[in-house]
């Protein structure tokens, strides 16, 4: 691993220890109860929180809420245009497996007691993709979610005192690139990191979802408690502006 | 039918033969050859243009091009969340038939012969929908298409001179609301519409397509011209705002 | 276009306006509880009506009945195969669309509280296609539907003063050939055709469907005319087959 | 077993050892190389033969051609509808089953070398079933096949003098009602038979397939032996009414 | 036919009328209510048999039970490695035929009365294939269904003294190769043989199943006799180490 | 975190850093190139590799090969059965999520330009499960790959110089149970663990893939040591055992 990272200059400009550009429009959709466009970079994900009464069968009767998400790209939100799963008329491994890690990292922050027997989905459509379209999808889906219940208890469909959030969720990708670890990779560093993890964080500094894989050579230790260490510094400003754009 | 329909005062405020705002941004997508987000009031479709050298194995070659389409609505563009086709493995009819009719709308405006052996995929993605998806989209996806043209000639993929496009194509929907012909439906209208037309047009005036369905009282000849009269006015005006996004 | 088209000759001998051999067979299916085969020249659907109690769940207690349409192709109907659609494990945009329109068109002369809570599904499957084979679908399907009707009389399941039907509904193709409208066309016909327009129109000749589609040149609004004029005269003839047909 | 089952009366009036009318009309489709309808009583089947020249992928090169079939029912075919596997998206295991039969049973008279390398494709549509479809289906499409072979030979593509068929084949249904056998069970018969057997037949009375069932109670070998003698009773008959047909 | 069969020397050294070494290991799988490793020299099945309180929808409130069987070969149970079906997303003819075999040969052999209420569906995966997998499934299924009802009743889900079990169930496959009858066919065999036959049959050697099918040539009646000869000479023995592992 | 985690006991009798017994039978197929049914306590894959020549068509003509790997459970490994995913027609998010990370993980160790333009394919079934499928799978899966390329270099399809491995893999899950980190979790510990880890790491110790979830509430940096640490006990053993059985 270089030794003198700081001097690293990467093809956007950035630190390696440097977020890119992050906004959150909230309220970007007008039919959904909760909703957020994100931006990380050119990475733009729509996420949209729909609120309905009751659950799915097999949790009724147990008086807990139940949360989930979807993840997806449009076909031409990348460089080159993929197919529809529609039009294939099945679900790659991959969107699967982000729709899974969406929901596990939502629900980590959610009480489902105190949502009582409502549910939560959240749809993360990638309208751009520049790498990081997971992270983004959970950080912006984090704060339509966070609008869904307070468009709940505004409508008195939750009790006014209830809390179904038990804290935030963002997360960010870090990956090692020429033996150093970055921050929030773009699509041109992605493809060329040598490990690329996934870290979800609360904003009280806990671990979702940690996820790193070798890319290329396997990674020691040291490499790992490096990229955790970087992840952290991205998730807390991540956090920052979560609670800002939400008005806390 | 109504004999003073220019005093019926419409939910928005609009008069019966208005537009809503419309709104055509292009370029939005920085991936595609081309793109546009278009706005018809709350109706927010996302256009993108796929230019790709090459045609599908049936058309190989004849010297000529293809131009295509794919619609498709995010699971929350509407008031109530419907479930992603991919997931459900299918794609619906509805979707089908408005992706045949876009495809059909363009390819009318586009000498494949000049376009060469080369492909134009335009997808269709509804971000928000209040009405009159469909016609936003072959208004947006013709800017998206024209965009791309003009891309292929600059990276002299199409000769300079060519001309792929014989003119201009735009789509507005017309009805019938208790017995008044109205221009350019949001939601609830359509919902109450007892005649639902949808009417492609090129620049020059001339028909792409004409779709009238009584959705309650079958309708007369009488109506069938007043709702033809009503589209023209509005697409006339679609087609200036297309000119003017693309410069012309 | 043609400003003698009295005197053109078609491949078939027949009259601009004049239509193909028409032959309905009523109650060609035994175990249906109405069918007709029904003949447009060479055109051949089997179109029968399955009548059963209930509604589906989304319409239950409302007092209402339902009434939709299948239509489909056999894989040899045409004059190479074709694969099946229940081979391919999905139906086809072409046939989701003209399934769609047949349900429509059949609605739209039926009062379905007359109806009570009962369902009448269509199936048009075509047995041998020469063009039109939408049109005739919608034709015999009438027919069906009037049988199953009076059978659920008899059966007394509806009351026999109950009047679901509140009219006839029949349909036919026109189109433009270098230029010169015709009414009805067959296949060699169809292929050629420069605009081409399905029309399906009530017993009282009042319109229920108008779908124009410029296949070649885009179309004015005289030529449009010239097309309505001659579906006209087709469906009026259709509706009089169709009495003669159910013995009214 | 009854010893005296000759004075059984059947429902229908038939001896137990009596084949239902069967007819055969040939050619009844223009579009396909060879086509029959055949009628077993009320149960009619459509089969037509499609031929084209070439070979699947995993047959090239070998100098031999191919010939499989599909068989399907129209929905309505039956006393209640049942639901069209493409709408469902997958095709039933009863469907793949019969398709199986009716390819292998054609093949067993097909020399593949003579048939060159060319494809015949029959589809077998059940259009009204009234009990023993697949061995109608098997006992037209014969006749649909041979008729496509004399096609190919009159348009030269096969020669003159190649004799692709090796004989004919036939197939009938037979089983035990009662403790008494019998001959080619209409749908009344077939829900009570103790045991079905379907038997497929060489025109020289040779066995291309048996397949018995207990559908109640297993069989002893006494049983089986009078079925299958029933059987050839019967496949006798059908063979020479494919004779007649096909003029020989 | 040869008239001197018994001097045939095998390639694995069998007599024509021998089967190969059969192992039956009860129990294999610990979760499962009945369970049974099956080989078939190297043809190994595994079936479990999952007893489940309750019927399908269609059975309910009939005081009936309901046995079922699936059919599946892991993607490398065979010579060259075949995709999974679940990856293709639709289950092949073969796969159902079998299945459907399975389920009807065990329940020739089950009073579902004495049943009650309740489902066993035996799942039957071949682990590795060697010709005779499907006989082999049936032969293995009757030992894990024996052992499910056993459990059920020392679980007091079925009364001590109810007998769902009618009898015992096996099967073996038969074929003619160089015109010798052969029981029991590995891969090497069955590949060779002009007629195949699979036959399922009762502890008190009673047919349930006949199925033949000529591959090469058509059969005739002497064929047919030997080769039921000869399964009953394998299904005799096959009930005999039933019985010796069930304990009886 | 319980300071004293030594003297915690658990169900099963085992330390917390004790890994159940471990079985790994060689050749356990012998139809595939290489092969083990791998058991960790009642957790049963058979892990096969298939072997072929050739690559899929995106890596043709760059002189590398590939490495990718199958999941599946069969209906009845677990406690309850569930539904085929080849009879649901799809693929569910935790398998294709599985596959993924088993054939990523033997990318890890896999040199693809000394496997030539070669493809294995790994296919892990689990037959029994009790938790630690994924991780006994890959460490299975290793075993099987090993022996594909033995096989290969045996058969002089690889060179006998080429090293396509550059090491080995193995897996194991990790968890923390009421506060204290626990090795090698079967089931009844895997559904209580708060968190929940997979490691996937090379004979040498350097880590491939660390995929870390909280269940209950999210972790800090201390526990998630902890459970690095205890994975790296689970398999240092576990190469070693993959040693033995290779006959390294």
């Amino acid at each position: 691993m270089s030794t003198d990272s700081t001097r690293i200059v990467r093809a956007d400009g950035r630190e390696v220890n440097e977020l890119r550009p992050i906004t959150i429009t909230r309220g970007w959709s007008k039919n959904a109860e909760g909703s957020a466009l994100i931006e990380f970079g050119n990475t733009r994900v729509l996420c949209t929180a729909s609120f309905t009464e009751g659950v799915p069968r097999w949790l009724k009767g147990e008086g807990k809420g139940w949360v989930t998400a979807e993840y997806a790209m449009l076909p031409r939100a990348t460089n080159t245009r993929s197919s529809r799963e529609s039009v294939k008329g099945k679900i790659g491994g991959r969107t699967h497996e982000i729709s899974r890690l969406i929901g596990r990292s939502l629900r980590a922050v959610i009480d489902t007691k105190e949502l009582g027997e409502n549910t939560i989905v959240l749809d993360c459509d990638v309208l751009q993709a520049d790498g990081g379209t997971r992270t983004a999808a959970i950080t912006g889906a984090f704060v339509a979610l966070a609008e869904a219940i307070n468009w709940a208890k505004s409508e008195k469909i939750l009790p006014a005192r209830s809390k179904p959030l038990t804290g935030s969720v963002s997360a960010v990708s870090v990956g090692i690139i020429d033996g150093v670890p970055m921050l929030d990779l773009p699509y041109v560093e992605d493809v060329r990191a040598e490990t690329d993890m996934n870290v979800v964080v609360t904003g009280d500094g806990k671990f979702v979802e940690v996820q790193g894989t070798a890319e290329g050579a396997p990674f020691d230790r040291d490499e790992l408690n490096s990229l955790l260490d970087l992840a952290l510094v991205g998730t807390e400003q991540l956090a920052q502006i979560q609670r800002e754009t939400l008005g806390e």
